[in-house]
């Protein structure tokens, strides 16, 4: 199992220098414990023109956490896998009015399943949730289903 | 009604005044013929670490371009609106390998009815389409439900 803080630091690297947009949204990766991820963009850079989070700001902050934390998943257990986001929805339930923190947990028997598919098939696909609260309420979920391929497959 | 190409720079210019994120994509809005509104992002600011569209710059493009839709659709009747999404779901069923070019073309009934909400309580909700094809195949399909409130609602 590699370092846990030089895999996020890797990952948000990763998204800086190869996705533009990640860029232009100052995303950072707040904090990575083997299971929950937590990604953080900074309001300034993703508000709207009602000076609260842009929908596609924060889609797209949900969006590389679910993407993070497949990638966390995959290298934490020595695999590379190429990842892709194939259908996602979301609900704005209440405008996020500071800083977007996003969380992705994933469910360690689903990632479990996933990882035997992957290893099997060369394929696997995963369901993510993600979410951002405003103090103590829920202001937005994510869903978002990933396909993981190998490489060269 | 107003001069629709003098409204298309106006929405153009709001976008890229007041959304930092819609001005690091460099989204255009192409064409607007009194329905159909067309926006453009080049790949090049909008791509992910494939050297495809990145899913964020996808969903932000529809998401904008949803928005434009209503946002036309009010100006040409004379109203303001303040436009927000509530709830949105992406397919993409294909990489977006070139420029990212998005269609809305609201349903004229369901603008019709949307404006009478909106003129009598003040409030209105409104579902949109977007696509984005590559060549002649569908890639990617969003609907997105929009509220406009008046102003001082």
């Amino acid at each position: 199992m590699q370092d846990r803080a030089a895999l996020a630091r890797e990952l948000e690297e990763t998204w800086h220098r190869d996705i533009p947009l990640a860029a232009a949204m100052r995303i950072a990766v707040q904090s990575y414990d083997g299971r929950t991820l937590t990604v953080r963009g900074p309001l300034a850079a993703n508000r709207n023109l009602h000076g609260t989070a842009f929908a596609g700001s924060v889609f797209s902050t949900c969006v590389l956490a679910g993407w993070g934390a497949a990638w966390l998943a995959w290298r934490e257990h020595g695999m590379n896998g190429l990842i892709v986001v194939a259908d996602s929805k979301i609900q704005y339930r209440k405008a996020v009015t500071g800083d977007l923190v996003c969380l992705c947990a994933p469910d360690s028997a689903a990632v479990a399943a996933a990882l035997e598919e992957f290893r099997g098939m060369g394929r696997a696909n995963l369901s993510l949730d993600c979410t951002i609260d405003v103090g103590e309420r829920r202001a937005v979920t994510f869903t978002g289903t990933y396909v993981v391929q190998a490489p060269h497959h």
